[in-house]
């Protein structure tokens, strides 16, 4: 495969801009960042550590154009135009970025900056992009409504394109540094695999920022599922939920001086040996422990509703089937964990995902009216081969099973009403951001985004 | 008013017995009893405090007759027979009682003891009650449905009813251990107003028991709501759920060792300065991190459920009112807290209690079905003076006013569906264990409950 260029020049009205697009990735936390020690430079009262997800199923592409024709520094946000500098931290990640490039412009010598009216030179020199004025638009390929957070994905990939647009040299500890002034657990979205955020100890946050732990590859039959769960009210918004627990949570410190850290690292042992039951009880345990403090502040925050609730009991009766011929516990199978919302995240081994997605789609059916495509995609095609000689195509297999596969759940579980988890996806852990082809880019020729809303 | 015997002489078929009847009173804890050191003793990992409710809304009401004629212990609950000695806990208390009863027996010279036989002389000797197999009836006067703890009511009633039949002259303390040995809150129902029950550090358990705070004469302006919620789902029962958190919960020991000793003194020191903000805020304080330790249990516990979060919900937004002409902080003016169930239990002082119930029934209303005085008997006549006039007898006032009432909630809360509360009990603090007329017992006059069901 062909290398395909960090940026590429753009000659349109017979001025050369230069353009850069990317995606990146979502990351889930296995161990949670919540608190912070700096709220200005985003620094957290504790590591983290999280899964990155694949960007086959979600991702945030963001394109960035520089132009010397721009007289702006304009944004769009999956297709709506945005004040760029409504935000303070978006402004604080792209001065960053500007000042690194300004530094490198500085670097050379005047005569080797191109000027925009001289393109047959421009390509041999350095143009003054830092001068520049930018149009940014980003598009997250997974609904606004799926209750997910976008802006890791969203930081991550702005930080990298505009780090490939000005063709800096920085390594992805300094772009992860950058990304975490923007949103701290974008910080994580640099790499793929499995990563962590080291708090750090400087109060300026230069040891702050994420490593790897494990490429994608190191764990490759560990997948994920997004559980998606309606809500009628709106969470408190993680920042100020955050910022109340370090203030009020008399439980929270402990939780930072002593359970964290010795989380951090069994969860590390977790992934290295691949062990799947202490990273699935680590991980759950990391979950409700979050939850635990966010109970404990004043007022207390609650992010799981009462079907977050019926999804814990699912999984907890799943980890806890006994084998029918051996007598054997089949033990710890699947985890959750969940953000700051309703919704739950399922990590389990491939070959155990069938069995526990059919389960799901038992208790929590499909909405009247939703098809089972939008319901539950099914990317990998795991439902399909039982699917033939059914000649309602409505109908998916889990649901069209009879009720003696579910028996061992039935005296305490129950179905929950149809559209109780409004989507389930299915995904693995994936890389980091990904440079994209001009021809994938958002803008169109003249640096507008291609798709526009009002 | 004349003194009541605290038991009474029963001749039946020439043969005489004696009876005793109490009734003695459910306590809500506004720090909580969660984790005990010895499970046996029921020795509690820290020091609680609750406020003991009236009897007058709340009770358990026991008789216990002894007669040399019973060829067997039994027991009758809520009309119901059980098996006496199916519960170890129940048998600890009735053999520790009747312990006490042989040493006092032991005490005196065979002479001083009556023989059945010898009526005339009964009253005037002491019968050999201990030998004697007694039959014990209790009933709650408030439905087992409204899913309120009875077993604190039921053991206080139990050992308070049987030391008298023994005519035992052990003081409230000693009483309190006995009770403590069937449900470990019940040693907290054996004094009315504000209790705390002291851990203790013992290992014989001698120093674990309740003692008085203040008497319920001390804060007569306090009352009480109980907003009974629906639930479906089946709580995990306190005592296995309080032996899993202490076993798993990784922020347990630092609530047991730092916070809860903070908190008890705190507490009392609210209560003996009747400073309602200070008793609030600990209260609700207290219940999240109940709740939170519960949720860092693994699997993890879940007590509250959507209606009990939404009841915190307009709690705090009620808590956050500002007087319209003044402009200030009308403050903390009510308290929640949640025991192990979905069940709220609300603090306030009098003269707010009227519109907070209001607003309860406007954002819960009713079941469809269900007639207002079953919803809130309104025992102290809130709603019925304004009601005057009013031609609809199954509307009651706060489902009758206007919307701009709650013009302040509305753009927050959501009126949930009729049912969701399904009982608001409005009480007050109240007295210890009361002793009643023998015309008030449970027994007919053969010493068989009144009411029996099979």
């Amino acid at each position: 495969m062909d290398q395909v260029a960090k940026r590429v020049p753009i000659v349109y009205n017979n001025v050369m801009g230069y353009e850069s697009t990317v995606t990146s990735p979502v990351n889930i936390a296995v161990v949670k960042y919540w608190g912070k020690r700096n709220s200005e430079l985003i620094l957290p009262t504790n590591s983290s550590l999280s899964c990155t997800l694949s960007q086959d199923h979600l991702n945030t592409k963001t394109s960035i154009r520089a132009s010397p024709s721009y007289t702006s520094d304009r944004l769009w946000l999956n297709g709506f135009e945005e004040d760029l500098y409504a935000s303070a931290r978006l402004t604080n990640c792209i001065r960053e970025l500007r000042r690194l490039r300004k530094e490198k412009e500085n670097e050379l010598s005047s005569s080797d900056l191109a000027s925009p009216e001289n393109l047959e030179a421009a390509e041999h020199h350095v143009p003054p992009l830092s001068e520049w004025c930018i149009h940014v638009a980003s598009e997250n390929n997974f609904p606004t409504a799926a209750g997910l957070a976008s802006s890791a994905s969203g930081y991550a990939a702005l930080v990298q394109a505009l780090s490939n647009l000005y063709d800096l040299s920085i390594s992805l500890t300094q772009l992860s540094m950058i990304a975490r002034l923007g949103s701290g657990s974008a910080c994580r979205s640099v790499y793929g695999g499995f990563v962590e955020w080291q708090a750090g100890i400087l109060p300026s946050g230069e040891d702050s920022y994420a490593v790897s732990v494990a490429p994608e590859t190191h764990w490759p039959t560990l997948q994920a599922l997004i559980l998606v769960v309606s809500d009628k009210k709106k969470s408190t918004p993680s920042t100020s939920g955050m910022s109340t627990t370090v203030k009020t949570s008399e439980l929270f410190p402990i939780r930072i001086s002593e359970v964290v850290p010795k989380r951090i690292i069994q969860m590390k042992e977790a992934i290295l040996q691949r062990d799947f039951t202490k990273f699935a009880l680590l991980t759950m345990k990391e979950s409700n422990q979050f939850h635990a403090v966010c109970l404990d502040t004043y007022p207390p925050i609650f992010y799981m509703n009462d079907i977050s609730r019926a999804i814990i009991k699912l999984v907890d009766l799943f980890n806890s089937q006994v084998d029918e011929i051996t007598k054997k516990p089949k033990g710890i199978r699947v985890a959750y964990t969940f953000d700051a919302g309703p919704n739950a995240v399922i990590y389990a081994e491939k070959d155990v995902i069938k069995e526990f997605i059919e389960l799901v789609m038992y208790f929590f059916p499909r909405g009247t009216g939703q098809t089972s495509n939008s319901f539950f995609p099914d990317p990998f095609g795991l439902l399909k081969s039982s699917c033939s000689g059914n000649g309602n195509p409505s109908t998916t297999p889990a649901e069209a099973h009879s009720h003696p596969k579910f028996e061992n759940y039935t005296p305490i579980m129950t179905r929950y009403e149809p559209g109780s988890i409004r989507r389930i996806i299915h995904t693995t852990i994936g890389d980091g951001p990904r440079v994209l082809d001009h021809s994938q880019a958002l803008f169109n020729e003249a640096g507008m985004p291609k798709r526009v809303k009002d």
